[in-house]
């Protein structure tokens, strides 16, 4: 048997434990939003340096002036001298549980639950997102060295505690230990499979652009029977704005909107399409039948590889119960712009604020306010690493390995990139029915194991 | 000396009892929208019973299921048969005085002070709406029928204790009652003169219709990364409808919503322009400049004769502070068309339904929840009454009558059309600047007096 084999076998013969590790990470509620919860948060990295330390890394907790990261290095030093070395990044820190009265179960007391569907399931909050993830990497790595006495690449682990809480300390964290944290790729563990049965990398993430805008009309609200007619609505200036923002094709209007951006390659555009991915069901499943993007493009496009428009909430006036007789003297959006490959945030910014400005009446101001932005990302087709770990997946799963798309952004994969250099790879084992951020989060115990073999056998790969 | 020389001596010489007399009822805190003042609402009613019968009324508390109707007789039998009955309306009821802190001066206890201007003001909640406003009829009649032992025309007294919640007792009230409170004209004491030294007739009032409609896109709040370029937004959608309501040049785009929509009468216009009305100091108070209705209209008949659509508030998705990456699944806008003569409101919330649901996407849904609606009034310029009121007003004020239009609605000035079949002259000598509903709310003194005055002159008119 090769050393790959024994290792896989040893991740068999010793998966209830590791899921039993599992569990105490779980029971650990570092819940990053609240302050209430930061000591266990601290108590969940103390965890993750220890379990490091106990597989074979030399491990830190490293303070921030949020919750603290945890830094594990493993550099054999009898490996040959062109071994690559991978960052792997993952988060001990998980969303609140609230609503409490939601969960089937206490979220932060993990079970095994075999459902009707035949499906063994582990439910708790963090049990996918993003504690059963991270630890598919680490019990890999405790295997591989069991086994082998050590793996067979270098290891950086970068545990965050703040994901969830929108990452205030990483970009200081990562340029102030940009020399330590620089590998040959990174490896982040944070995404889904295409499905139960179909690993997946995803190459793809769009960039976003958080705007809000606040137009004002009168200086004080107005009763609407004394004034209207006469005195200008910001909701009618703010409505009519945001609605010149599509044309009836779904595309943005905004001008200078669309220069950079590059059409998907036709061997990618060809390879989506044999996805079959099942547009009507997904869009099925939330009540809807119509892809609202721009309709000159196939849904998986308007999805993956094309920016939209959207506005995440609007307010102004009076929105409680029954009618007020008001005019109201501000109007305020917020709204984010989906990016990709080819965009500038910031130019984006300034065009979306031109295009407000340029359609205000004389009498009436817009104000703004940034919020946070980010490039898209793609990774290279050609990185040395992502065919290797692709096949190592297909091998694993017996089918072939999908490299997708994510219409989101993972923040983190632009810092690597942009502050140290390296591409990543997104690999993950989590699916669509997790329930990430909801009540009733579980990772099927498939996912987990299945995951941890994965995770095994990309090691191998990337070692050769 | 003339009988009314005598009734308006008497006035004069016992202005300061009336204010006394006045302090009086402003110092009960008739707050009918807070249960909290349900007692002070009813010792307010208690007060006013009493002083029509003290004044010479034969007056009784008339319980509601809400606040009572206070309701006065005063029948003399020596008029001629031909005498006119006269329905006088004001309500007892005040608005909170919240924000306490923002008050000069506790709202009530009122205090006569001479400002820097040189004016006498009377400050507290309900100085001007409308207990000084009802008072000037009151003292008025109690002058009368001091000098004369009787008034020299027929008149019942209606004062009402829920105007500042809607009135919800007051349709049946008048049903129930029709007979009793038919006269041949209702005087409503609630409105403003055209300024300090010029009274003025309210003669054209609008209508109102509220809907609110709330748009359904998803099933339910979706991530904009994972869903943004193919699920359809319904602030998208909605934002779209509200923006298509109007044209560029100000104009309501409902199919059919100018259909019996009448242009003012050429002389009224020609009056009208004569008034010199300050549109831009009217609309420089509030920060505006540039009138922002149909433009084909002057912007006083945009005003008083033209019928609008505002939006008086909209909500969805996020609003809170930053941002979070969601489509919404509903999109709720609350919206009312202010209307004129010629449009019926249930019509104009049908189509205005119909514009909605013809602009839906075919996976979108919307539901509609219809508030009030009320028809446009106006007093037809030939009523018999009309012009001698205004000429009463014109010689107490040495200037003439403005016959006056107003955009906003009051509700009661309708219900006595339809349900008593009597025109109303809405004679009020409030001011722009008495800052009813907020805080230090203020009658001038001058007000006071020259209404009192005013009525007395009035009575005699229509007398004759």
């Amino acid at each position: 048997m090769s050393t790959l084999d024994n290792v896989l076998s040893q991740i068999d013969a010793n998966i209830d434990v590791s899921i039993d590790r599992l569990f105490e990470l779980i029971r650990i509620p570092s819940i990053s939003t609240d302050p209430a919860y930061r000591d266990a948060c601290i108590e969940a990295a103390e965890w993750a340096k220890n379990t490091l330390i106990e597989v074979g890394f030399n491990a830190a907790i490293r303070p921030t002036t949020g919750m603290p990261m945890v830094v594990g290095h493993h550099a054999p030093e009898n490996l040959p001298k062109d071994a690559p070395h991978l960052l792997f990044y993952g988060h001990y820190d998980v969303q609140p549980a609230d609503p409490l009265e939601m969960w089937n179960t206490p979220p932060f007391e993990p079970v095994r639950v075999t459902g009707p569907d035949n499906i063994e399931k582990i439910y708790a909050r963090g049990a996918s997102d993003d504690k059963g993830q991270l630890l598919t990497f680490v019990e890999a790595c405790r295997a591989w060295i069991e086994v082998n006495g050590h793996l067979p690449v270098k290891v950086t682990v970068l545990f965050e505690g703040e994901e969830e809480s929108g990452s205030p300390s990483l970009a200081a964290f990562l340029d102030e230990n940009a020399d330590e944290l620089s590998c040959d790729v990174a490896l982040i563990c944070d995404t889904n499979m295409w499905d139960a049965e179909t690993p997946a990398i995803t190459t793809r993430l769009r960039g976003v652009m958080h705007d809000e805008v606040t137009i004002t009309g009168p200086s004080r609200d107005l009763h609407s029977g004394l004034y209207g007619g006469v005195a200008r609505n910001p909701i009618r200036v703010l409505t009519r704005i945001v609605a010149d923002l599509h044309d009836d094709d779904g595309r943005i209007t905004i001008p200078g909107f669309y220069d950079g951006v590059k059409a998907v390659p036709p061997e990618t555009r060809a390879r989506w399409q044999g996805l079959n991915f099942p547009m009507d069901a997904f869009l099925g499943e939330v009540g809807l039948s119509v892809p609202a993007g721009e309709a000159e493009f196939p849904a998986l496009e308007q999805l993956w590889a094309r920016p939209t428009c959207d506005m995440n909430g609007i307010i102004s006036g009076y929105t409680g119960e029954g009618t007020k007789t008001v005019i109201p003297s501000e109007a305020t959006a917020k709204c984010s712009f989906r990016l990709v490959t080819g965009q500038d945030p910031l130019a984006i910014r300034k065009a979306f604020r031109d295009f407000v400005n340029d359609r205000l009446p004389s009498d009436c101001t817009a104000t703004f306010d940034g919020h946070g932005a980010g490039t898209a990302l793609e990774v290279p087709l050609d990185n040395p690493f992502l065919q290797k770990a692709a096949d190592a997946m297909s091998e694993e799963f017996g089918k072939q390995t999908v490299l997708m798309g994510n219409g989101a952004s993972i923040p983190i994969a632009t810092s690597f990139k942009e502050t140290l250099s390296m591409d990543s790879l997104l690999i993950g084992f989590a699916l669509n029915d997790d329930q990430i951020h909801s009540p009733n989060e579980k990772y099927n115990v498939a996912s987990f194991t299945r995951g941890t073999r994965s995770w095994a056998r990309i090691l191998q790969a990337l070692a050769e």
